[in-house]
């Protein structure tokens, strides 16, 4: 990864901080510091000093961070200006939960389209959602859209996923619990809720927390 | 963290580990490779042997990790022979997903309780878990549960959240948007789908994959 020059663990924070700066903005904050923020975000200052420093000193001392150029910055390099189009493939109850979430609210991700095996669901909206028979997205011309959600049965995602590839689609937030074989071009970021689950729980057992915070 | 021994990159894998050599031991397989592992988990082989040495040299050049030997001591590690009871506060679509969703298949997690504050639901079964009302949540005696998943909306997450801390909770899976204000000795893990969603979308932005592996 030549081309990264803010860290991983740095640009993962970013939405937070977006999202949790654009509340402060619109309750009129004005300016604030890294111990403030550090506080409603739940980070340590000293991490969010170093976040922010890989994008040149943003802050001044004795004053903090400007609340609205922080923003700018970050909704340029978060490119919240550009929408992005999301398609869902499996309309069970996570893909439904996912849909009535509302993705908009903070910046600039739609799900604009939404693939089922269901006839019940093919035809009907989810919010602003329209679902779509499964059967159809071999076929449909998606091109514009290059992210996909996947909730889909464990045994259906390989196959799912191959055919999102094949319609052009780059980038899969994989919910199922199958470890997805696909060309290494593709961005997969896997949220197995089992492995969340059983890593908190490992935490706990081990790791029991005193005077720190929590994650 | 003093007492840490293993890194928490590494702890945050194991419960994968323990997953996939628990379907290759089902399937058969005795021993594997740390480079066949790699292909099956997605993670390169150079991390995965540096993850096992921290536990002392479980494999053997040329023969590779004895599948049952790993499994027996993720097992213990990840305290698998141990029942930890969780309960749901939240029974909505996302909720109900988890709730469906077969946390015990690899392991001895169960969710044997779930709250909401619909009367509908109330006393009504998903899979084995009896949903009770939301009203009973501070007088139950749940001395037996440190863990709970958190699928309430929004606005109702943080007083949840203190409810379940004052009976006894102790960790917390936390899927609403919401940054808790808890004391420092409760382990929040936070799942917040919008930002995770909105990370992939940034990364596929920005650091284009070339031949590099998923994730």
């Amino acid at each position: 990864m030549a081309q990264e020059k803010i860290p991983q663990a740095t640009a993962k924070r970013l939405p937070l901080y977006y999202r949790v700066l654009q509340h402060l903005s619109e309750s009129g904050k004005q300016r604030i510091s890294s111990s403030e923020l550090s506080e409603v975000v739940k980070i340590d200052s000293a991490t969010i000093r170093r976040d922010f420093s890989h994008f040149g000193a943003l802050g001044k001392k004795g004053y903090g961070y400007h609340v609205e150029r922080l923003l700018s910055f970050l909704r340029n390099t978060l490119n919240q200006d550009e929408l992005t189009k999301v398609m869902l493939i499996g309309v069970g109850n996570l893909g439904t939960a996912l849909l009535n979430y509302n993705f908009l609210k903070n910046n600039n991700i739609k799900i604009v389209k939404a693939y089922d095996t269901n006839a019940h669901k093919v035809g009907t909206m989810i919010g602003e959602t329209s679902i779509h028979h499964i059967d159809q997205l071999a076929t449909d011309d998606n091109h514009d859209i290059s992210v996909a959600i996947l909730t889909v049965p464990a045994e259906a995602a390989q196959s799912v996923a191959e055919t999102l590839v094949s319609g052009g689609v780059n980038g899969i937030l994989n919910f199922t619990p199958v470890r997805l074989s696909l060309p290494k071009d593709i961005r997969v970021h896997h949220i197995d809720l089992a492995v969340e689950l059983q890593t908190l729980v490992y935490f706990l057992n081990n790791f029991p927390l005193k005077n720190q915070g929590g994650e």
